[in-house]
């Protein structure tokens, strides 16, 4: 932690393929959050380390030098053990919703520190939002008695947990080098980390609607975060899972509420029942109290997950039998002929969403709770010309137009019956990291 | 020149290894001397060129975009043709010179716009400032009347030209991203474009002392130096020069002068005698003046030469006849035991004489007139034990200690006579370029 290292030594290092040391490491994130290293510099390091990598060593201490960077919470003075899930984001992903109070329900604490949406992916803070009343602000010692009473938690991350990580985030979205798995990986695993949970579980998604378009990319960054969070001694698997289209029959905020509250009645599509399930099960194990699937299940279909439900949006202030926000108009898209829906691309539900008002473009935009993209059917349905497949949701119609513009093309109906595949597509832990 | 352009697809196309279209790059350069591109931004982008490359078109038109950033001279007024060299920095590298009025000699206008020395390269202009009176500065009318009645003119660059790559270099200079032969080609090509010279002889110094290493990246540098002068209408030829060694027997300010003078008094070190007349070959074969060696050699002879530096070095406010500026101290390094010297290392050399007080690391820093290093013997000389090989100047003798650690174990005394090879490794014209 002294000014010995040259910032312009520590950038040519990595320029010319060379590992960074633990003090050039320590030393350089430590001197950026401080302001010694300017931007035009970090900046400079971050292409070289997206183009040259950082092997194992480096990622973890890149990581640990963030975590420094700020404050660490601990959970050792809870009577439960804790776990935790991080998703890298996707279309109708609302499963954190459903998950926390049905992990509860085991006897785990779940603290889900969330955050808003930028972009196509939806924020889980945004759709918790538009139920009346719930607010994500929570100091620590609240969190900490609801963790204790009702066993989860879902709020603001503070910001306090690793400072350097936001400035770095802030400065890769402007200077091109967001795209860099080690730069990910830390990101990510830097706040996971210092939020102190006992046992995580990472759901890397794959495909248009995902960060990660391929499945190599995202088995990559699954390793590499796994092995981040074991050198941490956080026990961490990841489920690599399938975002080529979007997850259940919604996007957008409180239509995904909606949606979670039909899980958490013992219904729901069941690409979302299964998804929970699988990472439920995952985050039971990780923490010590292991359940089997079926036994999980019981808890969704007998009312013990909606009981933790209710007192988890109760106690952060929110009305959980309130009627949620409708928006004011809506437009369909509907088949043009008969056949089989083959695709329905993602991203392109997202982008719908997106410009409907669920999501925002800058981060001081507000979101329209009502807005977003309703499924009537999902790949593999047989569909009839002139029936409705998408309704789109927004209160300022004169979005429609630029929703349908993104929905061109986006889904297509023939006449071959694609083969459903699981949403889980694989799974990576401690023994499945080579690298 | 829109600002339709995003910056951040502009860094990751290079990232990506994709070309840069001719907008991209056009607008690129612009904005960044607009200030709309920000500092972060662009050295992220270089750090993606130097680690990506670019090709001859895209290096082409980048050096064309930072050429439009500025005003552009114009010598087509004058009666004579024009001719420029420029050297990309060595020790004891004092033939501007000698070669300007050299050249001038021969019905030739040499605009030399020179700089300042920084860290252990000496700088042209810090050099003649040891003549007493002599003025760097001069308006463009000056300078247009000089070349038309002296034929030479050596004076500072004025910063009206090429400004882009100023503020580029400055920040390529903390970012860790000056060594890219994209980036130092254009560099150097802008500017000397931009000055108008309808020739130009470039002095691609390779070794020790120079700043590239080895020949393979000089004959790089040199091959993408003289390609973007063709395709910008300059007849350019580049020699690749040895820089193992400093050139003749002085590295330092007034010592390099008087160095100089003896050269253009017909005497003086046969290297730099030797690469003065290739040069001055080059710039007059280049400017469609013609001379053999032989005839060019004489005017160093016969006072043709001496006659036309009086007159440059009168008409700046110089005192061609004045004494110059001797160090108050001197101090020698002596030979160990009889023998042959088998090697003298170029960078001890210049950054021997730089701690002397030659050079300087900051741009606001003096450079002490007299101080700096004088040679007594060659590499290939005979010498015996206790024999001076080195004479150390400077008027603050403090400083001698640490020029005698930059000299340690730089020179060595043995067995074998070295074979003394040619100052002038190649030569790179527009036909030798392939790339």
């Amino acid at each position: 932690m002294t000014e010995q290292h040259d910032v312009v030594d520590v950038i040519r290092a990595k320029r010319d393929r060379a590992e960074l040391s633990d003090a050039q490491i320590d030393w350089v994130v430590d001197a950026y959050t401080r302001g010694v290293v300017a931007d035009e510099q970090m900046s400079a390091l971050a292409m070289a380390i997206l183009l040259n990598g950082m092997d194992r060593r480096e990622i973890s201490r890149w990581t640990g030098a963030m975590i420094a960077s700020g404050e660490r919470m601990d959970f050792a003075g809870l009577s439960r053990p804790t776990a935790d899930k991080h998703s890298t984001g996707g279309v109708g992903d609302k499963i954190t919703l459903p998950l926390a109070p049905l992990v509860a329900v085991f006897g785990v604490a779940v603290p889900q520190l969330s955050g808003r949406g930028l972009g196509h992916t939806g924020g889980t803070l945004d759709k918790l939002e538009s139920i009346p009343g719930w607010r994500a602000d929570l100091t620590n010692e609240a969190m900490m008695r609801q963790l204790e009473e009702v066993g989860a938690v879902i709020c603001a991350a503070g910001s306090g947990l690793a400072p350097a990580d936001k400035k770095l985030y802030a400065l890769r979205d402007v200077t091109g080098t967001v795209e860099a798995i080690p730069l990910i990986a830390s990101s990510i695993m830097s706040k996971k980390i210092a939020e102190g949970t006992g046992a995580l579980v990472l759901d890397v998604k794959v495909g248009s609607g995902a960060f990660m378009k391929t499945e190599g990319d995202a088995r990559e960054l699954a390793e590499t975060m796994v092995a981040l969070g074991t050198d941490a001694g956080v026990r961490t698997v990841a489920l690599l899972t399938d975002m080529s289209t979007p997850l259940g029959l919604t996007a957008g905020n409180a239509l995904e509420v909606r949606e979670s509250v039909e899980v958490l009645a013992g219904g729901g599509p069941a690409d979302v029942v299964d998804l929970t399930v699988a990472l439920a099960v995952e985050m039971l194990a990780g923490a010590g109290r292991p359940q089997d699937e079926a036994e999980v299940r019981a808890a969704l279909c007998d009312g013990r997950a909606m009981d933790v439900w209710r007192a988890m949006i109760s106690a952060q202030g929110g009305d959980p039998q309130a009627e949620l926000p409708r928006a004011r108009e809506t437009e369909q898209v509907v088949a043009d002929r008969d056949g089989v829906l083959e695709s329905l691309d993602a991203l392109a539900v997202g982008v719908a969403a997106w410009r409907l008002g669920a999501g925002r473009a800058r981060k001081e935009d507000p979101v329209q709770a009502g807005a977003g993209v309703e499924l009537h059917a999902r790949p593999g349905d047989q569909v009839r010309a002139g029936q409705p497949l998408l309704t789109l949701h927004t209160d300022t119609p004169e979005r429609f137009a630029r929703a349908q513009e993104a929905l061109a093309g986006a889904w297509r109906v023939g006449d071959t019956a694609a083969a459903s595949g699981s949403v889980v597509l694989d799974r990576v832990d401690a023994d499945g990291v080579t690298r």
